[in-house]
Parts: structure tokens; sequence; C-alpha cells
């Protein structure tokens, strides 16, 4: 973008470039804000999501991302068997599923099972019917990548169960008490949307250019398995699992910060309070998984203790990730299924965003800052290599 | 991001959305720069695309889009040993490949074979190496899948032809001649890479969150499917079809232009004056389709006179699609398949930018508008619902 030509102004303005798009806004959306000043996540309509994690379902929180209100009795009865009926793969997905190595990473396995089970003769534009499926796909496929890598026969969905209860239903094949049911949901209403992270950004740069929605969910399940990003819920437990006990936590996180270790499940690009996600999740763990989370707790004092006198500028809070991967140890899914479980719901909102950026849709190709040479070297002038 | 917590500032600037992130600046980059003032494409090393397209193969735009300049004999020769022994795919995906509904939209089989053909049992740091295999492996998908499409047996890769031949020969089973391989090495050497487009831009979110180059490749494939970006070139022969004769251009182009219809094939975000490769290939689709280049020219001629006479302020320039869909025609590639070529030329850039990111990589995380209510809402008052 050297000289404007003939008069005619290419770029406006072109600022100066912003590492990870800090600060620059990537969209205009309804769909959730992270007010990370005040330590607030506002879900759609307006929820604060502390008032609504312990009050809804997945599946009531979906219905209210993708249609902007929370549904009626009749509504969520009619989501509910919509949910059920995609449960089951279609053929082409469950024959992709079942062809792949069993030893496969789990979220290989989903990215290309939700690639095959969106698979069309044609072009087809977004719409919530698909964005159901979707969802309802997703947890069928995860479960059926565990068993497999375990060796274990795949087991068929359960229709008379909730989207949770049959998540862990396909999982171990035996019906799951009501507190763990209760745990896993309010986890997947908390992760169901969080403004523009990575993945969803993803999703709304492949919608941009007028894709399907299998597409933008593909691609984002492929952004959300970064260490970075949905990896992160991992990372924390295997950090956890090291350290091993409140006891050797000082020792541990002193020793691998001399070492310039990161800490997995601490810092964020916008909380700069207490994620609302993670207080939440804190609190739950406690009942969850009583002993991890006293490793847990003291690790969070100590390690916000050694980042505070590292860097006393930065707010470093405890995130997410770092209570999410204790209350899903709780829950009794293993950790190589975070991640996955991650992507179970965050798909509502990916979709949601998806639907939403329909209805004012204008390809996202930003500009970019010329690093090169300027040109002047002609290829001939090497025909002797 | 409404208030500072504090006196923590939370984002320094936050400016006003730019749809589309048009005039953000996405990236830094060394790869290629898209210079639309002057209608100039520079590749990696300060090379004109004018200058490097006449006398490069693929595998040498290739190898200089990865590692900084062209190939020695030595260089070039190693790699096409990896590419063709890359072509043979990977158990798993060629089990994939192999399990999809023949009428599936190839660039869905592409999406979902690839997507396997990348499967690994870890997480896997994007490299070299695995960009030689990907770029190896799409040919073959392609070809395959539409051989199948066809209702005939796949073919086995050709270790003795280069990447164009060989594409050629998997689609036919018989070996191209000079001439049409050429075109199609031209067309793959001219669409590899163009600054920060959709997919590119796509390939760089995921590869920013630590996830897998396969990953980056795989949402880059959805991204290019759209119609407003990889999906033109079929669009805009659509368009010459229906258009059918250089005489009926004026007739037709009038009509649809009062039906409001757009032209798929003109206008670009970032050109101003002559898209440099649109020149080039107008050129040799003069040779390549002589009689599809009569009813171009005369569609171009038209439809360029009727987008001025609407809007003369804007610089409705001819793209490369348009052009790309008339030398397509002429190597002889179906329509169905334009949009998965174009990816089998692309993915070089994709992957050239997904390595060069790696250098500084930070999550890309834009911040939102929130376009919603302020929270006030309590769900527990629906109760009742």
């Amino acid at each position: 973008m050297n000289t404007p030509n003939g008069g005619y102004v290419n770029l406006t303005v072109v600022p100066e470039f912003s590492p990870g798009l800090e600060g620059v806004v990537g969209a205009e959306t309804a769909i959730s804000e992270v007010d990370g000043a005040n330590g607030r996540l506002i879900y759609r309509g307006g929820f604060l999501i502390e008032d609504l994690a312990p009050v809804v379902t997945f599946e009531e929180a979906a219905f209210l991302l993708w249609n902007g209100d929370l549904p009626t009795t009749a509504q969520l009865e009619d989501l509910r068997k919509r949910l059920a009926k995609a449960r089951h793969l279609k053929p082409a997905a469950d024959r992709v599923l079942n062809t792949m190595d069993p030893g496969t990473e789990t979220m290989d396995v989903l990215r290309t099972a939700i690639s095959a089970e969106g698979a069309t003769k044609e072009l087809k534009q977004p719409n919530l019917d698909e964005a159901v499926e979707l969802v309802a796909a997703m947890p069928t496929i995860v479960a059926a990548a565990h068993r497999r890598a375990g060796g274990q026969k795949e087991l068929e969905p359960r229709d008379d169960l909730g989207h949770a209860a049959n998540l862990l239903w396909m999982m171990e094949g035996k019906e799951p008490s009501a507190e763990r049911v209760h745990w896993l949901d309010t986890y997947l209403v908390l992760l169901a949307d969080h403004g523009l992270n990575a993945s969803t950004f993803t999703a709304r740069v492949i919608a941009s250019t007028g894709s399907d929605l299998t597409s933008c969910v593909v691609g984002a399940i492929g952004a959300l398995k970064g260490p970075a990003h949905g990896g992160a819920t991992f990372a924390a437990r295997g950090m956890l699992d090291k350290i091993g006990s409140a006891e050797n936590a000082e020792a541990w996180l002193r020793d691998a910060h001399a070492k310039h270790a990161r800490f997995p499940g601490f810092g964020h690009r916008v909380y700069r309070t207490y994620d609302p996600r993670a207080k939440i999740l804190r609190e739950m763990a406690k009942t969850a998984a009583p002993e991890l989370h006293r490793t847990a707790a003291k690790t969070e004092e100590v390690a916000l203790q050694i980042l505070h006198e590292a860097h006393p500028e930065r707010p470093n809070a405890t995130n997410v990730d770092f209570w999410a991967s204790v209350v899903l140890t709780g829950v009794g899914v293993p950790k190589e299924l975070f991640t996955c479980i991650f992507a179970c719901s965050r798909v509502a909102g990916w979709t949601a965003h998806v639907l939403e950026s329909l209805a004012d849709l204008r390809i996202i190709r930003p500009a970019s800052v010329w690093k090169g040479p300027e040109p002047g070297r002609k290829p001939l002038a090497l025909a002797k290599r």
C-alpha cells in the first residue's frame, strides 16, 4: 500500500500493527461480552454468567445464545428432541470415525469426523438446524473416540438423557449421578461463549467468505486445540499432576519459575480481575474434587504470589482453565478429553456467532505490513543456479 | 471494557470497528505483499509475480515462499523427491477418502481427508516437513475425489512427473501435453500466495494458539470454500456459461445488472489497478481457451463499463478469479474442481505464513463491541416460563 493511485486513497488509515490484534475490534456482537475491567461475562440478552450458571442447563444456554432469550418449556422440549435425534451420527461420519486409528489424538478425530458429519453435496448456508445438529454430534464423536482409544465398543446415545448426562453415559456406559451431571452441565454453560476468543474469531473469519457452518466449526476446533487456547485446561491439570500435593506446591512452582516456565491456567488477555467463571468453578471444585482442590488452592496462592513478585504491574489473575481442570477431574473426565469437552461447550458459541454474522457479511481480509525487500530481483538472473 | 480498574488501562485504544477488518493490520509478513495501489504482487525475496510466473514451476515457487530464496538444482531435486514420496496418502487418509460418499462436494472431501492425513497421536509443532507433505497430498485427494465422483477407479501418483503434470495424470490417467502442464503450473505459481487473504488469515489465527499445521490448513480450506473467496472462480465460470457467447454478453449483463446481480470475478479489496495475475492469465487464455477467451473478453469489457457507469468512484477492476476460470477451463479442469485446484496452490502460502508466524507467536484475540443490553435480567425471574 505504498502510494495512492490517481488520487484514490487505498486505505484511509493504516494503523500500527497490534500483535495478537490486541485492542483491535474484530466484530460487533450481541452474543456475549467479556467486561474484563470489571470481571463480568455477559451472555446474550443481558444475563451475567453468575446468575445464569446455577440455574440453567447447557441446552438452555445454547438456546439463549442462538435465539436471544431463554426457551419456554415447549421450546426447550422441542430443542431436546432435536438434539436427541441428531446424536445419531450420519453414516459418513460414523464410517470415518470408525476407520481412524484408535490411538489418534481425540481433537484430531473430532476435527475429522465433524468435517465428515457436515459434508454435503452442495454449499449450504449456515442455519440454526445445522447448529443444533453439530452441537448434538460432538459428544457422540468424543465419547466414541474415547472408547475406541480404550479398546471398548462405542455406545448408542440415550434419547432420554439431557446433553451432559448423555455425554457421560456414552463415555462410561452407566448412568451418572445427578451431582456429576450438574457439575458438567455448569462447566458446559460457563464455557459456551466468551467474546472473540481465537476459535470463535476463526469461525467468524471462515463464515465471512460465505462458507458453510461445518467449515467454521472445523476451523474453530483446530484453533481451540492450541495450548494457548483450549489446550490450557489439559496443561493446567498436567502441572497439578506434577505438583502432586499442596505441600509440594511452593517448591515446585519456585523451581519452575526459576527455569522460566510458564504457569498454565494463569493470565488472560482481557480479564483484569478474577474471572467470574473461575470463581464459580473454584467453589464447585471443593465438592467435586476435594483432594485436588486442596493442591490447586495452594498452587493458585503461590503462583499468584510468584507472578506478582516478578511482574507487579501485570494483573495475573487465575483463568478459567485452571479451575476447569479441577472440576472436570471431579466429574471423572480423563484429562486427554479436556479440550474435546471444551469444544462440546464452545460449539454453541461458535455457531451463534456465525449465525449472527450472516446479517452483515463482509469478507474479513486485513491488511499486512511488508517486511520483505523491495522488488528488484529477477529470477532469470538466477538461471545458472 | 467499560471502565479501567484501579488505574490499570485495560486496552490502550479501542478504535472504531472496521467491517471486514479493512485497513486493519493483521500481521507483519515477508511472504508476499499485495501493493494494491500500484497493481504489484511481490513474492518473498522481492520478486514481482510477472517476473516469476513465466520461469518457475510451482515447486520452485513453494520453495521460495517457504525458504526465502529460489532453490538450487540440488535443493529442487530434493524437494521433488520429497513431494513425490508424500503423494502417497497415509493409510488413515486413504481409508477416510474411500469411505466418503462419492457425490460429496470435493472441497468437503478435501477438508476431511486432509484432516485425516495430518491426524497424529500427539500435538505436533508446525514444521517444513509437514508443509511439504500437505502440499503433496492435496492433489492426490482432489484427483481421487474427482474420479470417485465420476465412478472411476482412483490412480496411483506418478513419481516421475512434476507437481502440475502429476495432478493432471491422477485426474485423467493419461499423460498431459507440455502446454497444458505449463498453463496449470503458471496458475499454481500465480495463486500460491496473496497477503492476508481470508484463508491465509484463518491459518494464522489458528496457528496463533499453538495448534498444529494440519489444523491451520483444514481451517483455511474451509475459508477458501466461500463464494466471496476461492469459490469465486467457479462462480465466474458459471456466469460465462450463462452468457454463452460474446454476442450475448451485453444483453445478459445489462439484464443481470438491472436485477441487482453481482458480477463474480470483478472487484477486489486491495487492487486499485489491474490485478497483475489477471493480466498474465488473460494473455494465456488466448491460447489455452480461445473460444471462451472471446466470450470472456467481451464480458469483461461490458461488465467494467456497466460497473463504471453505476459507480464511477469505485475501481472495479477485473480480479484474478475471472481469468483463472478461463485458463482452468483451457487446462481441462472441470469447474467443480476449481476451488480445490485453488487450494492445491494456496496451501504453499498458508503453510509459509504459519511457519513464519512461529517466530513470534501471540494468540490472535481481538476485542469486540457489545451490541447487547446491559446486564440486569435475572434468569430466575423467568422460572415460570
